[in-house]
């Protein structure tokens, strides 16, 4: 990284037809985190994932199979699931004319048409990719055979290994509607020259010139930052007020990581807990960001739990960032943008930005 | 109708040219359905039908004819009136510069246009045709000369004569905003093979297997529907709390019709009311409908009269349809969505579908 | 002009490409009025000026000189200021990473940017002009060197002279959001010819018939208008409730002047007060409206000055423009629009109407 990066051009900030292929290359072509196994407890349990205008139903099937399919019958195209969440009793069924399907998305009933040519077999729920890494869960929309997640994710699984996330619970999550493109959410995590000005309360507890950025890679960027002296973990008061997660070597709790998994997890690992984001673009000037603070259930247990310091110090540093980024998208939506400089300090957004260039140049759709 | 007819391409519940070119060949040409005539009573009295972004005015001349006009003053083009409904003194004047027009359209001041030159018979209203059919009220917004209303209603005078419609008087209205395409609307009205599903209280007076649908053709679709053992009419309780309609046969008051007349009445015939719905098409995602209930004067002029079993009735099942017609349109909008198969029980949704993709052919528009 | 004139086809009060070569003709290449000199009394104070999407920064700079930006960071084209109004203390700071500029606009700080190569002096914020008449301040968002202020003003600042407009201090400020293309405001408001049927009470204190109008020219359109025997200014009563502003003759003490200066500013001087309208296209039917009453300081001293009578007058007057000009919108939008006769008491909106299309054909963007 030179001196010489620079910030993109407008467009890829407000121009519709990029906006949908990013939405095509990135969101539908490759697996993207849609929150956690745990939200399955049991065969029949369901949640809908939205992403990009489409609403998939996310179930276990009887054998303790992760199953998505799209929400839309096959009959006439009705989204068969309203509520955001639920249990289906053993099977899937529209509730408008009652075509019924088995949770592994097989159709089983369909009235009236015993017509000599129909045949069930046709007509199952069109699939969604599934598959998980650590107690998260991702879809692959792809209508070709994707990659497998494995592939996308490289060397992830062995890295964050130690804090074994899969053992970890969700004790809260906030959704933010945020008035910005979902690259300008990326950029604004991944780095912290920002922090002394925006966040005059992190700053207390995190020094943003500690810590250390990995090398760019094509499947995920991020780094680690160090505590001030005086605090152990990023909370309102910088005091940690739980266990340290099991598992984690000295110098792991000694700092936090901060990963953004291509192309929509923001990983943020605690010496005591694990933050989510992840970002779900709606417009060329809006996303939304869903956001979910993560506990060790041995915490979880005891009487006295509580981990409102985390989410109250990071919800006000996320509205933090989401102002600062809502005025990035209304100034680069001006005539007078032109791309700035980028300094050494923001190597992990030029990345990211080189990254984006370089899925918009594959495109043949444009 | 074979089993091969399947639902639409997605296009045309979402595309706007197709919405437009709906719009301008089935709404703007054809003759629709505005009201009824008992709406303007005297000469002067007038309501505005909204149609497509258009407003028209409707009202009644001093010799007592029907006469329909673009809601736009000749001289800036201002919008006359605001008001959806009310009584004109004998003028219709802009409230800008006081243009001055006669019930019949004509101009007939035009404050400081007496230049040489200015010849007020130029500018006129422009004229909207009008026609009423048994009672009901059908404009004709087409530039050219239309066919004549009685040749688009093919044999309906005739059809249902015995019900003597032209009779009977308003006692509720509902407008419902529905985020549908209203073809989705017209689909859902013509088949009850929903009903077991959707329609729990409507299934136990009426089954859905009873009754026949008549041959489609090209002014409109529909047939009949015989009540349970236990009904005598669509009420909350199934039983009939009016006196039947004058005129009808013994085996008219034994079924409810159900016709939906080309492009946007459904009209609805029960043994003892009339229910009108009319359709007006706002986005390709967005219908208006305005539901009618209509009723005998003889019955309304007695001191106990009520009917607000009929229309609670027909109220929830309209929010049922509404409902899962809002589902159907984002199912279809889904990119996963595949045209899907139609049962033999789906042969009036499938004859509208044909009806619309051979309209769609005529245009060279597209 | 002849009584041919007619009034323009709606595409140009309904089309998004016109409306945007509108835009970038007359409001980004010509001086348009912001407000007041006075609204900047000291170096630091600014205020945001919106025009066309865009937020310029107006203010002071340590010299008393005015300055004007575009309210983008040159580092990644964060919005710095989100305050409409306010004092910056002697630097204007982007909250997101600190860049830091003087209030002439030049960058003084940019923290980690010291790498070699990075020169300070290319990245000042992006300038606009800026320069006043008589106590109006005006911008210019020209990219290229436009013509000077007293060009476009031509003759208006000796004309104008007697009213001391600079003296005159702002008492009130309304702002209007109406659903209306720009010009259909611009046309209402040069014409009297609708005041008999639309404002009763203002024409119970002048009479449309008074008054002459100027000879249309490129900068300009307007005219003067008399009082009735028993008015003496516009106010809720007629009468006088304040000193003459000081300088005016006595035949301007009879007569209130309407002029519009383009592209965006109605001056209409009173006997006893200044009302200003500034015009602020928004979309093809949007347009925000900023009316200001300015009176003179020594009245305004005095410990039993009102205006309310002045503000109440023109309020009402003001909504009763907008409600018709949001009606003539909606009617210009029907397909039945075509363009009518303007008459010769309309000669100053056929002459604006003339000069846009002069402008439109300017253009080889379309």
């Amino acid at each position: 990284m030179t001196s010489q990066a620079t910030t993109l051009p407008a467009r890829y900030y407000t121009d519709a037809g990029i906006f949908h292929q990013e939405l095509e290359q990135l969101f539908f072509q490759k697996w993207i985190c849609a929150g956690r196994g745990e939200q399955l407890a049991s065969p029949g349990d369901y949640f809908l994932c939205e992403v990009g205008g489409e609403s998939v139903i996310v179930t276990k099937d009887s054998s303790g199979t992760l199953r998505a399919f799209y929400n839309v019958c096959r009959h006439r195209g009705t989204r068969i699931c309203g509520e955001t969440h639920g249990t289906f009793a053993g099977r899937i069924q529209c509730p408008y004319h009652a075509w019924t399907y088995g949770l592994d998305g097989k159709l089983l009933g369909a009235p009236h048409m015993e017509d000599a040519g129909f045949q069930h077999g046709n007509y199952p729920l069109h699939s969604v990719d599934v598959d998980t890494w650590d107690g998260h869960l991702f879809l692959n929309l792809s209508s070709q055979k994707p990659q497998s997640l494995a592939m996308q994710l490289a060397d992830l699984p062995e890295k964050f290994a130690p804090w074994q996330m899969q053992e970890l619970r969700i004790y809260k999550r906030i959704v933010y509607n945020v008035k910005a493109n979902w690259k300008l959410i990326v950029i604004n995590y991944n780095e912290c020259m920002h922090c002394p000005v925006l966040h005059p309360l992190l700053s207390r507890i995190t020094n943003y010139l500690s810590g250390e950025n990995e090398i760019p890679n094509s499947s995920y960027i991020g780094g680690s930052m160090g505590f001030r002296d005086n605090a152990q973990t990023m909370s309102m008061d910088g005091a940690i007020h739980r266990e340290y997660l099991p598992g984690l070597s000295e110098s792991a709790r000694k700092q936090t990581l901060y990963y953004t998994i291509y192309p929509n997890l923001f990983l943020s690992l605690h010496p005591d807990y694990m933050m989510t984001h992840t970002l779900w673009p709606v417009a060329p000037d809006a996303t939304r960001v869903i956001c979910e603070w993560h506990f060790h259930p041995s915490e979880m247990n005891k009487p006295d739990f509580q981990a409102e310091d985390a989410v109250a110090f990071w919800d006000r540093t996320n509205r933090e960032d989401w102002g600062i980024s809502e005025l990035s998208q209304l100034g680069i939506s001006s005539r007078a943008y032109v791309p700035g400089p980028y300094s050494p300090r923001e190597a992990l957004p030029a990345a990211f930005d080189k990254l984006i260039v370089e899925e918009a140049r594959k495109s043949t759709v444009r």
